[in-house]
């Protein structure tokens, strides 16, 4: 047997509970059931095979599949979905008239079963709540991701010593993977929803960083199988080249996020120019980005620097571009608030930001950096603090 | 620009059509619209950002949203789902009366955009055909997984090699990750549906394996965080344990899954007792699997092996237990046929399927082996060729 609430303290669950509760009330919904795993991890600290079921009023309930032997207040045991109704009767617990479920996240037929499993409610979007709640971590929260930054600037570090000469990019990175996963990484790269894939990170050396990807990802690459392209494609790491080292941060369950330039000697000027560009796009974004400002006018600021400098040519791709410059990371990698041209996100306090302003150089690959920030009153905190500058590969 | 077919042959590509269109007949299914990554893949050899779209007369249209530069005949350059129909419209193609759509794969809200840019058509489910199209493979697959389980082999026999004593599970499971990516696996791990998550596999030394687990894998583990509670859990591995290793055989697109147990010293009695039973009914299902067998029978055929060896109580786990022993593989790791004792499926000349008839030995750890098969006329094929027998890790 084993308490639900082994990992968690009780206070913080509450704590996001009750940010979920006002975006309920918002949204006047009566209930909402999570069954994803990122939500399930989210409202429990934990994952398990089941629901989540939290009321506008009263403690939640867990409606527990699997593992066996999970216990503590609120958690019922069932087999499947069509069970929760009439056990929330047993209780004495009305049908919620309006239910929220995870429309964005859950399988068509999983919401048309649930649906089906609660005639008596009409079916809102749970997951636009879960989103907002999870954009503004707790310190709970930012404590995770700043742990997991340490550890991910610990690994960055050790990748010169990685480094032999005439190693291909997926050599690199297999080594990469090797002393991250030493270091405590879980290995997991969570994305929310079912189009991105991506395995441990991307090491981009050269010219395949100008590979255009299928995927939402700042960087391309051809990658080595047509199953999974997106990444190393086996370039032999040269003179001349760089090398974007942007792999996986879960070191916690919450992710950060870092990228860093790596060459094996010097690159041309205009790599070097652009690099400087992205440190400084960074530095201006530290100081400007605070709760209220709106997350499309710190794009803007970054595309006016990269265009004042010449560079827009280069700017968050070449021959094909990604449509941000930073994004929310939590639990997923791809959480609010979106630093796009089209976004409407507004930075709210202690949301969680990777920033991410990059540049591919034809011929020459990939520069800039990417830090993982919390969002704080006067500006940003930086959760990735390791030098900023292109490295040498020993 | 590159053509949309430079890695699978044209002629695959028709031959898996075709067969998705025999059962877009029966289900008279006028066209069906392919979103996710695994279908895509399936339907044209690579994964790219957007939609197969296949009528039951005339040639497939690939809709693509990125990469840039695809090109081909029936390539359909879009930016959103909404442009399709008017397209199509365009090409003088009507409107399918019945649409088929990833409804066990795609999201709800997905489903629901594709539904409404398609006003004229009534939805149908295009997962099951997919599904049931993907369980009976082409030769050209069965090579392909041919291919991995060949590497996944080699890798297997390399890991007496990694062992070091002293060693925790996780440890030997990193090792063993590098020494497989440098074979040259993918890494990643496909798994249709949301609800499974697992890094590159599992690696469970002693009593960790009777750890439950929420996740639908034949065996649990408590793994390192409560944010993926499966696997290695940090057990130092000692005498007297044995350690499972099932780790991700996806080199080229097409997986093999293949289960081989380490030890550092002797185990009990019982577990070696228990393992050879678990080779005895691998043997057996090779010889009574081939096509007209229901899944189910050979479900009962290792139940009754396992009770009439009196070891029913750790047969597939001891404080929880799988529901099946063999499930379809390829693309994914969860593919049809199912072997479980609800199952309906009829095996399939060319279904490929993972076999794992396993124990959980309380103290000692799991046992078992798993090897990938094909289903030929007389029997199964063996497509992971290597010792059954517990391997001594030096």
């Amino acid at each position: 047997m084993e308490p639900l609430h082994a990992f968690t303290p009780v206070q913080e669950i509450k704590l996001r509970t009750d940010r979920i509760r006002k975006l309920m009330e918002k949204a006047s919904v009566d209930a909402i059931l999570i069954s994803t795993n990122a939500n399930i991890y989210y409202t429990t600290g934990r994952v398990f095979d089941g629901y989540v079921y939290i009321p506008a009023e009263g403690g939640p309930l867990y409606f527990v599949r699997k593992p066996v032997g999970l216990e503590g207040e609120g958690v019922v045991k069932i087999h499947k979905p069509e069970q929760i109704m009439p056990m929330l009767a047993e209780l004495g617990i009305a049908a919620p008239k309006k239910l929220g479920l995870e429309l964005a996240l859950s399988e068509y037929l999983t919401v048309k079963r649930l649906e089906a499993a609660f005639p008596d409610s009409t079916v809102a979007d749970a997951s636009a709540i879960m989103r907002e709640a999870r954009s503004v971590k707790t310190d709970y929260e930012v404590e995770q991701i700043r742990r997991s930054g340490m550890k991910h600037c610990t690994v960055y570090k050790k990748i010169p010593k990685l480094y032999r000469e005439g190693m291909s990019d997926v050599e690199l990175q297999i080594e990469i993977e090797r002393t991250s996963r030493l270091e405590g990484c879980l290995g997991q790269f969570r994305v929310a929803g079912s189009s991105m894939e991506i395995h441990m990170g991307s090491v981009l050396a050269g010219p395949n960083a100008d590979s255009p990807s299928p995927y939402d990802f700042s960087m391309g690459g051809a990658g080595v199988d047509p199953s999974l392209p997106v990444g190393a494609d086996g370039t032999i790491i040269q003179p001349g080249m760089t090398v974007m080292v942007d792999t996986n941060g879960d070191f916690t369950g919450y992710m950060s996020d870092l990228t860093r330039v790596y060459t094996p000697a010097d690159i041309s000027p205009l790599a070097q120019k652009a690099h400087q560009c992205s440190i400084d796009i960074c530095h201006a974004i530290e100081k400007a980005a605070r709760p209220g400002v709106k997350a499309s006018d710190l794009y803007e600021l970054a595309q006016d620097m990269a265009k004042s400098r010449s560079l827009e040519h280069y700017f968050m791709g070449h021959r094909q571009k990604a449509g941000f410059i930073g994004h929310g990371v939590g639990i997923d990698i791809n959480e609010m608030p979106v630093l796009s041209p089209r976004s409407r996100d507004i930075l709210q306090l202690n949301n969680v930001i990777a920033v991410e302003p990059k540049f591919v150089i034809p011929e020459v690959g990939a520069v800039g950096i990417e830090n993982t920030y919390v969002v704080r009153a006067d500006g940003l905190e930086c959760l990735t603090d390791m030098t900023e500058q292109i490295i040498r590969l020993q």
